[in-house]
């Protein structure tokens, strides 16, 4: 008999209750980060029953897109098809990404009411990305948030490479914590923490919220997205957890590997978190079987298996 | 770039840093509990050099074999072969499960100086798995670890299904503190705190060593032993680190999975513990590159690939 069908995960207070959040808002973005990574564009009509079931497991927030250019990103070229095929929701936002003023008159034009910024903590990712400085980055920023603003839009600011940085080793938490409040004295809302490179550690995850917090920066204003490069994710949103966060990232079924490599690991499994939340008594609002489904259904489109662990356990 | 080529993971202290332990004994029970779960007998030959390479890559504890009867785990009959062939090495200790007083005899012959007993929270697993109850369990044990201990060995004892047991469900804490304190009486020096299904969370985990601790039971006299069924084995760990718990443990390369599922999940992988350690400052002695080396060598022997995300991100 499967541990689910006596009812396991079950609800176990842990010891230091007070210092966790009682609900966690999952960020999903299967359908883009997940899917930019695959090899071959997932056609339009597959992600959009993609973002109905996804919005059917009850997740709230569900990234749809990305307005960068379809040079850069050939597999989110549909975005407007997508975003003019999308039934929205009203209990669902459906953020897009939005690299610069080109990409933002693309999202006034589609309707989007909720953008995402893309910036690096670091100047290499920075050059290498963006190929720009973090300072011509900024300046890049200034008029695509002050523009979305008006518009009435929200603004999520990403921060990309908060840990580790290929070419530059670990990034110091002064150096991303300066990048962040840039960022949200620009005007943007929230700010994702990224672990680009899956490179974390709960230490290093601790150090680098204790470092915003300690800059006067109130936990619900961050975000955590972590990769599961080396099986750490989990046990980093753990620590973000304690550290009061209570907004974190993931993909459903841990889309976003590398698609050269078999069930190679992407994102944090949005499955995996659902059962540590679940087990811990905290709030999601996920049916964990129709999310499951949905990423066996996804898994076989892609003709490859989900990495996450959950998936696999239960899938039938 | 590869994330190890730039020197990650960094060691970042945790804000937390004074309720972790310096230093971590990783129980690599890979040969044992990873391999009994093998479809098919892996040669006494390999499993020697598997047990030479771990060695060699710094593990201090690698748990070798067991003496239960070859009837009901084929894949480990082997035992007297594999401990004549050994060569000890005077920095590293060799535990061997005992399941009864024939397994203890076997033992003896065979020279072993540290031995484990196996036994269960529940009624319903001592019942199907000893086919006995949890009174004629420690009946069954009395013997077992009073000769043992007449004869200097050393006894750990595993205690299995702490959190979730297939039949009855969630555990009461209350139940295992119970079941471990009278193998503790008995004269185990440290317990081994078995997910046997992989369902614990980390709430679970705090609450489960909570009520040892609560019981006047030393953290140094716990140990945990966590299976990634459903992704959680690392924040499991993390929880059991903040509790004061500083054995842990693990299987090389994640070994121990259902052998009928491609890379399907086992224990905790051995690397991606290490990984942790790592980025968190802890001491653990293990040489990260020889025991990905081994990990992937053994993969190879058995014809899939190691679940380990470490394994697969380091591997050339």
């Amino acid at each position: 008999m499967g541990a689910r069908e006596v009812g396991l995960p079950s609800t176990v207070l842990p010891v230091n209750t007070e210092d966790l959040p009682g609900r966690v808002t999952i960020w999903e973005v299967g359908a883009r980060d997940g899917l930019q990574n695959e090899q071959s564009a997932v056609p339009v009509e597959v992600k959009l029953e993609f973002l109905d079931r996804l919005a059917d497991s009850g997740l709230s927030v569900l990234e749809a897109t990305s307005f960068v250019h379809p040079k850069w990103v050939p597999q989110l070229a549909d975005a407007e098809d997508l975003l003019a095929g999308l039934t929205r929701r009203p209990d669902v936002i459906y953020p897009v990404l939005v690299p610069n003023e080109r990409g933002l008159d693309r999202a006034l034009a589609a309707g989007v009411d909720h953008i995402a910024i893309f910036g690096s903590a670091t100047e290499t990712f920075a050059q290498r990305n963006l190929n720009s400085s973090l300072d011509v980055q900024f300046a890049m920023f200034d008029p695509v948030v002050t523009r979305a603003l008006e518009a009435d839009m929200s603004v999520r600011g990403y921060v990309s490479m908060c840990f580790g940085d290929p070419w530059e080793g670990p990034v110091p938490v002064q150096q991303v914590v300066e990048v962040g409040r840039r960022m949200l004295e620009m005007g943007c809302w929230q700010l994702s923490l990224g672990d680009t490179i899956g490179v974390a550690t709960p230490g290093h995850v601790e150090a680098v919220l204790g470092g915003f917090i300690e800059a006067g920066v109130d936990p619900s204003m961050l975000a955590v997205h972590f990769h599961d490069t080396y099986g750490q994710a989990l046990a980093n949103s753990l620590s973000a957890l304690y550290c009061g966060v209570s907004t974190i990232d993931s993909s459903a079924g841990g889309l976003g590997g590398c698609p050269y490599a078999e069930s190679a690991t992407g994102n944090l499994a949005t499955e995996d978190l659902v059962w540590m939340l679940d087990g811990m008594g905290i709030e999601h609002g996920v049916d964990l079987d129709k999310l499951v489904a949905t990423s066996v259904w996804m898994a076989e489109r892609l003709g490859r298996p989900s990495p996450s662990r959950v998936v696999q356990a239960l899938a039938k």
